[in-house]
């Protein structure tokens, strides 16, 4: 079992939180799952295990090549897998997301909201990093991602969404009371560094966060978190 | 110089933005600024400090010891200073906050809210850390911080504000609608790991955000985005 990399088939949950999240939503893509010598057992994964067939096997030697600087007893090999997204629920679109810590948040703050289709348009952030998944507290696995090179090409493939486009000028200054009712709303993220461009504006009518003025932005992953809170929250996601 | 330890009496801003909100806040605090040989001048930069006749030095060694993995190529060195919170502005509270990145990207979410009184409950990571302070994208300079060793010390010198803790079952469960009319809020987060204990419902009418059920909480920086969001948008501070 190697390192962590970008084009292996497979990674790994580190933890036992998010390693009962792997296991009790994508069962099927489980290989492996590891425990280190000091694991005690925990009733939850045993029968998660037990119902799959999957043996739980101790190994130490794998904890130190694998879970960084974490202290970890529980590990779970998958698979990668795709996902397509709903054409009928609502989306997220996060374009070019360029750090694993906040693409991780963002994940974990969509599927509080039960928001969970997201559409990631590369060059990214790899999701499959353990990392990311650990940011999301393993609610990557209860998520549909799927990626996209383009904008272009995600507004093919899903036409029928109202695009969303968050920018600092966006025409709706959203507040509690204005956000717009719709069954099937697209919110589009830009960049943490570059946001999005001018050409997003044709795309939908664009919303704005207000903000004092001794700030330009928010952080991306606060940012999402506000947007699709009053979005989920108006349109009766939750 | 040297690295950045928390019981120096200084520390420094990275970067040329992060650097102009120092200086343009909190001049009479600033020791030095140094450029590197690769800086470009940057007229706003050039200005503050001109203000505040203070010499840009040129030093490069000084950026290969501070800069940490960062490609900053201005620095500003400054003292340490105390505050004291308002008595009559909204407060938000964080008890032991133990991440650099959330604390950084709290202190940023609150001053685009204009929220600018922040009390931190230590133990707690350190907001002076050049870290949290690049996380805040220079936003730390504009808020009021003070710390207490205790949520009662907090109490005993700010007793006039009603608090409102945030917990997983708080008795107001949070929309767009409900959030309570008040001048003087204090908005208390718990811990990453542990959130508030019990105790905190005593303190005031506890506040719980909607979660769809797949996860247990928001991230911290998330929670503390969309319910400081809600009181300030109610309660006009933006």
């Amino acid at each position: 079992m190697r390192q962590y990399k970008r084009d292996l088939s497979y990674s790994y949950s580190l933890g036992i939180f998010t390693t009962i999240e792997l296991l009790s939503t994508r069962p099927k893509q489980v290989e492996n799952v590891y425990v280190h010598s000091e694991y005690k057992e925990v009733e939850r994964l045993q029968a998660l295990c037990a119902e799959n067939s999957i043996e739980i096997k101790q190994d130490d030697k794998i904890f130190r090549r694998l879970s960084q600087k974490e202290n970890s007893y529980v590990l779970g090999i998958f698979s990668k897998y795709a996902c397509k997204l709903s054409n009928t629920k609502p989306h997220v679109v996060l374009i070019n997301p360029s750090d694993m810590g906040n693409l991780g948040t963002i994940i974990r703050t969509l599927a509080g909201l039960y928001i969970t289709n997201l559409a990631i348009i590369t060059p990214a952030a790899d999701y499959w990093n353990p990392k990311t998944i650990r940011a999301s507290m393993g609610a990557l696995f209860h998520l549909e991602i799927e990626t996209f090179s383009s904008f272009a090409e995600y507004r093919k493939q899903y036409e029928s969404h109202t695009i969303y486009p968050f920018m600092l000028d966006g025409e709706i200054l959203l507040n509690l009371e204005n956000c717009p009712k719709d069954e099937r709303y697209s919110l589009v993220f830009g960049n943490e560094a570059s946001g999005l461009d001018d050409s997003f504006r044709r795309e939908g009518t664009s919303i704005q966060l207000p903000q004092s003025g001794i700030t330009d932005s928010y952080n991306l992953a606060v940012s999402t978190g506000i947007g699709a809170f009053i979005f989920a929250k108006t349109n009766g996601q939750i």
